[in-house]
Formats: C-alpha cells, structure tokens, sequence
C-alpha cells in the first residue's frame, strides 16, 4: 500500500515562504531530534561490537564461526529487547582458506605475507613455481599477448588510492574480482594482485574474486602493499624473478546458516517496514570489527533505542543481520525470496556496511515526488554534520536483491577514510574503532528510522539505481 | 695516545667575549658545514636501505639471510669506495623460531597472531594448553603466589606507552626480557605478553627474551596488540579462558658470521679511529629496515660522502656493520677481543641503530675536561635541529663491549615516536622510510664523523656510562 505524502505538507515551506529546505514535520520531530542528541551523549554500540568480535571473531560463511554468530545474533538481539526474534534459514557456499605461503625463489629469497582470494582454487600440494609476470592492470592484461604470460605467475600492481568517499575502492578491485579469471585465459599460472587496500601493513587484504562460468579456475591471491612492494623492487632489477605459490583453499559443501531478525514492531502500521540491514558475516581473517561488526552494533543500537521509546513509532522497524555478505548476498538473495511479498510494504530500506567512520552524506533513493519529504528528514541530521546527497543512493550490497521490488534506500555515507586500511584484513580488529564515531552513526539512524516509520506517507516505489554502493 | 685540547681554543670563547657554545673551529667547521648542508639536499642513504631489504630482507643470527647479509655488505661497502673492506669472522648463536600458532579455546575460540620470543624453547609438539592467568606487569608476577600461577599460561598485560625518546620501551620491555624467568621459577607452564609496541596491528613484536643461568626454561611468545586485547576482554567476562600455545623454536648448533668493515683511512693518523657502528642483523620477521638497515644506511653513506672530499680527514673513519646485535652482541663482544688493543686509539665511537627518524640531540660521553670541543661539534648540528644533550650519553648496544676500554661515545638521539610500531615486528619494511629523515641523519653524522676526524686534541677516555641507549 502506498500513501502519498500530504499536499499540504509538501506545500508547507511555499506558504510559509521558506527557501531552505523543508521543516521536519512536528508528527516526528521532537522524537527524532531526542534520539539524535541523546545518542550523540554515548551509546552501547561499542560495547556490541566488543561483544561480536570477542565471543565471535572471525564467521565466514559456513565456517563454525558463523553459525555461532547467529547464536550471537539471536541471543544478543533478546537481551536487547527486540521482538520477533528470529533466524530464519539460508543455504550458504562453504570456501575454506586452509594453509597458505608465498616466497620470492630467486633472483633473492624472501618470505611474502599473502592471503589467497575468496572462491580461490588450491594450488597443487607442491605448490606452482614460475616466473612473474607484472601488469599495472587488468586492463593491461587483457591486452597482453599470451605468449607473454603463458605459464607464469601474473602480478597485477595496481595501488588504491585513499579517499574520503573510498572511490578508490572501485577502481582497484577490478583486479580482484576479475584478474585471475582474465589470466586464466591467457594460460597463466596464477594471479598475485597487490592488495586493494590503502594501508603499508604486512596484513594482505583478502575478498571474492570471481571465475568465468566454464572459464579456467587458477589459483590468486593477494601480497600486502609491502609484499608487493618487495616484488616490485626485485623486478625493478631486470632479473628474472622466480615466486613460489602454495594455497590449501578449496570449496566445500554448501552449509546452512541464516539470516537473523528482530523487530519494534510499529503500534498502528505494524505490516509496513522500515528495515535496516547489515552483514552478520566477515571475511577470515580479522575478527569483523569494522566489516560489518560495527554495522550491526549501528543498527541494532538505533532500533533499540527506538524500541525504549515510551511509545513505539507507527511502522515497525526491523533489523536485518543478513548471512553471508561478502562471499555471493547469500542472506540478500533469501530475505528478498522468503520476504517477496512484504517487499510492496518495505517502506525504506537502509544497511550500514562501510565500516565505523562518521557519516557525511545522506543519499536517497525515492519518488521523486516525495523528495521533499525526504529531505525533511535529512535535515534531521545536519547539526550532527550530515549534508544532503543525491537521490542516487545504492544503498548497501544487501539491497541489490530488492531492486526489482523498488524498495526505496536511504544511504548514509560514512568516512571512509581509515576504512580501507583494514577491510578484508586480519587487521580488522575492535582497537580500530572510536566508539564517538559509532554514537554519530546511531544517531542519524536512530533519528532517521524513527522518522520514517512515524511520518504520514511513503516514499512510493524507488526508481532503478544507478549506482551501486 | 691521548692529545689534551689547546688551551687556546678553550679560551677562545673567553677571549672574543662569546657567551653562545663555543664556535667550531675553523679547521674543520668548513668542510663540516659543507658536508651536513649538501647531504640535507638529498643522499643514497635510502637506495641503501632499499638495497638490504630487497637483496638480503630478513637476516638473524646464524641464518642464510644473514650470511647473505654479510656478503652484501661486503660487496656494498667495495662498490661504495670503502678501503680495508673486510669481513671479520664471529661465531654466533643460531635460533630458529620454526612453525608457531596460538589460540584461544574457550570461553569463545578464537585463533591469534603472537612470534616466539627470541631464544624461547619450543612447546611439546602438541603444544600446551592450560588456563590463562594475567598479571599487569614482571613487578606483579614476582609477587604472585605460586600456587595461582602452577601449570598455568602466564599473560603480562602491560602496554607500551608512546614518546618521541622512546623512553616507554625500557619500562615494558622487562616482562619480554625476564617473563619467562620469573614465570618459570613459579612453575608457570608458558608466559605470554602483551607486544612490547605502540602500534595496534596484528603483527606481534618478538625480542630477545632470557633465561636464568639453569633456571627452568619454559614457552614464551609475544601477542600483537589487538589479540593481546582480545584476550583481556574475554578473560573481563571472567570465564575462565583457556588458551593453547605451539612454538617449534628450537636454538641450533652456532654458526658463523662476521662484522663488516670498511674504512676511510685518515691522511695523517690512519691508526686513530673514528667509528661508526650499527648492525647488519636483524629480527627475523621484517625485511630489518628500520632496525637496523637505516643504521647501516646512514653509516655508510655519511662516510662516503666524506670519502669522496678532495682531502681525507686526518683521521681514519671505520665504518663498521655489527653482526648479531639482536641475539647476544655477538658482533661486538668480537669486535673489541680482536681490536682490544686498538681502542684507545677509537678517538670516539657512535652507532645509529634507533630506525629512520630525524636527530633531535646530540649527547656524548667523553673527559669532562674535553667538553667544549664536543660542544663546538654538537653546534654543527643546530642548524638541522639538533639540541645539545648531557654528556651521558649510552651510544648503542654494540658500544657496550667497549666500556671498560673508556672509548668517548657520541650519542645522536632519533624521533622515536614511530619506531615502535615497527620495531621487531614483519612490519619493518622499506615502506615505513622517509628519504628525508635518512638524509638529515647523514648530514648529523658526517659532519660530526668529519669533525672528530680532522679537529686537534681528542675526547680523552670517558667516565662510566650512567644508562645504557
């Protein structure tokens, strides 16, 4: 069901001759500017990532880790407060790291620091033994001749660049998720990228890389910035340079796992929705502080505080701990299946997942013709230093599988900064988080949450991204 | 053969009515100045340490990558014009840290990152798993009664703190140095400590630890920083935590090694001695660029550069690359048996063994009555920021076999508020280098080396050294 927003309301700043934007409307925001100023004073965000990664750590999906943070989940989520707790059941791949070493054979042995690349193949027990081959890109690769790379071990060098929006994400990544499969091609060994990761750590920055259906599958991982370093340093010789690779990844059996919910459930309109979403998984390396611990400790401490309220805002709000985020949207693709028919009655839908940085932007993804009411409540979040974005927002992995439904977003951009210094590392630890940082993204949840699910009218139906993020 | 200063220059400051440090004089000031302000402009000193991490890399006692190490630093030295370029044989110990792994088994298991402390023994190949009792610091530990301790797995729970003297490694250091001594004599199954570094990355910092003259010997292991928080925040929710320890350290037969040499011998009295120390070892973990390629950079380069002058100084400059500082002063226990009657003709003796940072103050410890002439040197240095320190100075590991000859030591202390966060850790990499802070520790030492080589008169022979640095 879809309420378009007052005319009067939208009309509201033209009769009263206002040209900044649009008052929050009295229906919420009294309520939403409390939760803001109050979760600006401190939260329990911290101390729900310091539990996440203490009693869980690493959850990769289908590893032991995993399923005893859905145990985390549901329990954690109860002690909250929260209602309708539940975990409701996905199937999820099963990749296992094993052991792995890497070490420069000639022209001067080293030791590497290395990770293999999610989804990766093993290498033979032995390991592969070849010559490197370095390309600055994937894009050079693809144009190489094969004789060139026929047999040897390529090494894609392409440095991320630090940027406050982590744009530079997108523009290294390519090589993880596509490098081996463009090598595989051309008859190489094996892929080494350089790790996408702004960081000079000896921590390597594992992540999905994805085969070609029916193309070849050859081992590929990840030398930390000052592995590759060293690589580039000893080819810059001119002589040969010999790398010996040895990775135990392989894929096991699917594995069941689950996606784990809990509600405030809305006193008038309990079937609409306001979800907010994160990842209950992480990669295996770290102990999922920032990717996407602190995340989840956002959302769950916005709707709490939403849920201690002594009345409970008009639309349920509903946390989503989504399984396996970062090996294939697992829990995405179940949750927009087994929830399908409730998509119409998603009202908005948002995810943290971008680590523990304060947020700067408040995207949208709405009817346009409900923009203005939108930006009434990005106002909300101005006096804690979040400008307006575009109606663009991609919104968050966890949301793809919703598109089709055009479930409207919001996106919250959070300093991305320090982030990618730590994603997909085993440097992803609870030290990396200020938890004041963590209190500002609570309150721009909790604020906007509870005016979406309080306000009169919706956000109709969203139009097609543009964008992913 | 000591020279006492003329008495015309002590007074020269009187004389001109100079209240300032007394001027250097002028047959060496020139030249000195020239040296410091050209190698401001830039230096070789980087390319140099660019060189070891990326032709040797790691290189501990007794290891290929250690006499690898001492064939390059042969080769370097006679490539960098050196003369008398030598490698002088000393026998070290040899300790192999083998395959190691740590864990956490309950209440919540969770894998860790922790290195074997130097000269740690190994566990039983099944390792050892016992409960977890933490201690704040060695002060506390010794306290202890034994009966809270037997059979268990000690933690030393104690943080480094951070300043640019690095004052905060002596106060930490203590439970790596004599955990496992004192732990053992309370018949501790294993002692674990909290990394003794100012960073917060999963790359634990090893160091030598040591065992009392037949006391028990018992598995000892640094944790990074982030697990080291890890474990005290499980063992804050006061289940108990058990932990499960596997170190395959095992200390082999000795091995051979060597000190490298190379001189700039002086027009006038070749026999007397400037030296410039630092050490060719390293931990076996980084590639040793801050500890101690930078050391051995600078060194070398600020003797180059003086090599290169149209006229030698008038003295002879020995540069001269320690082998196995890290694991016993091998290196220099060798070099003052063998040169013993040689150092009363070491005019003066420095090392840079301290990372990259810039030199903040010079130091000394040489006759008192000599000390204007150390002052006129040190004002050489205040144009690039160094202070004026006291005259007890400690001036390096590897000078300490040469106290009981009284040789005068010049200290020059580096900014170590960085230092730490990688020292001894697989994080020690060229990355964490800044040319430009090579270039102005060049600059220090070759108009000081320069100075000391050409001036009149000497140091005398110096008091007692109050503090080791």
């Amino acid at each position: 069901m879809r309420v378009r927003p007052r005319l009067a309301l939208l009309l509201l700043p033209l009769i009263l001759g206002a040209a900044a934007p649009a008052a929050a409307p009295s229906e919420y925001r009294a309520t939403a500017s409390a939760l803001r100023d109050d979760a600006m004073k401190g939260t329990r965000a911290f101390e729900i990532v310091r539990s996440i990664t203490t009693e869980v750590g690493p959850r990769s999906a289908g590893s032991p880790g995993e399923a005893r943070a859905v145990e985390w989940g549901v329990r954690t989520m109860k002690a909250l407060g929260f209602q309708n707790v539940r975990a409701e059941k996905v199937t999820v791949p099963h990749w296992d790291r094993g052991a792995e070493s890497g070490e420069i054979v000639s022209p001067w042995p080293q030791p590497v620091h290395l990770a293999a690349l999610g989804g990766s193949v093993g290498t033979p027990e032995g390991g592969i033994e070849a010559e490197v081959v370095q390309v600055p890109d994937v894009a050079a690769l693809e144009k190489a001749d094969p004789a060139t790379v026929k047999g040897k071990i390529v090494f894609i060098n392409k440095r991320m660049e630090r940027r406050r929006d982590g744009s530079g994400y997108g523009e290294a990544v390519v090589g993880r998720g596509r490098g081996a499969a463009v090598g595989g091609k051309l008859g190489a060994a094996a892929v080494l990228i350089r790790s996408v990761g702004t960081d000079r750590n000896r921590t390597p920055h594992t992540g999905g890389t994805r085969y070609e259906e029916n193309g070849p599958k050859i081992p590929t991982a990840a030398l930390s910035n000052p592995d590759a370093d060293l690589l580039e340093n000893q080819l810059a010789s001119g002589k040969p340079v010999v790398f010996r690779l040895k990775l135990g990844a392989r894929l096991l059996d699917n594995a069941e796992s689950a996606n784990v919910i809990g509600e405030i459930p809305g006193r008038e309109k309990p079937d609409e929705v306001v979800l907010l979403g994160c990842h209950l998984d992480s990669w295996d390396l770290g102990t999922g502080a920032v990717d996407d611990g602190a995340g989840c400790a956002i959302m769950m401490e916005a709707a709490r505080r939403i849920g201690e309220l002594k009345q409970h805002p008009r639309r349920t709000i509903r946390v989503v701990l989504f399984a396996n985020e970062e090996f294939g949207l697992s829990g995405a693709r179940g949750y927009a299946e087994a929830h399908a028919a409730e998509l119409p009655k998603h009202i908005l839908a948002g995810e943290s997942d971008f680590g523990s940085g304060k947020v700067w932007r408040i995207s949208s993804r709405v009817a346009p013709e409900t923009l203005s009411a939108f930006d009434a409540l990005a106002g909300l979040l101005a006096p804690i230093g979040v400008e307006r974005g575009d109606n663009e927002a991609g919104g968050g992995a966890d949301l793809i599988p919703m598109v089709p439904a055009r479930v409207p977003v919001a996106g919250l951009s959070q300093d991305g900064t320090e982030y990618f210094d730590w994603h997909h590392t085993s440097n992803d630890t609870l030290d990396k988080i200020d938890p004041k940082d963590l209190d500002q993204n609570v309150a721009a949840w909790a604020a906007l949450a509870y005016g979406v699910a309080e306000m009169q009218g919706d956000f109709g139906r969203a139009p097609e991204p543009t964008r992913a993020e």
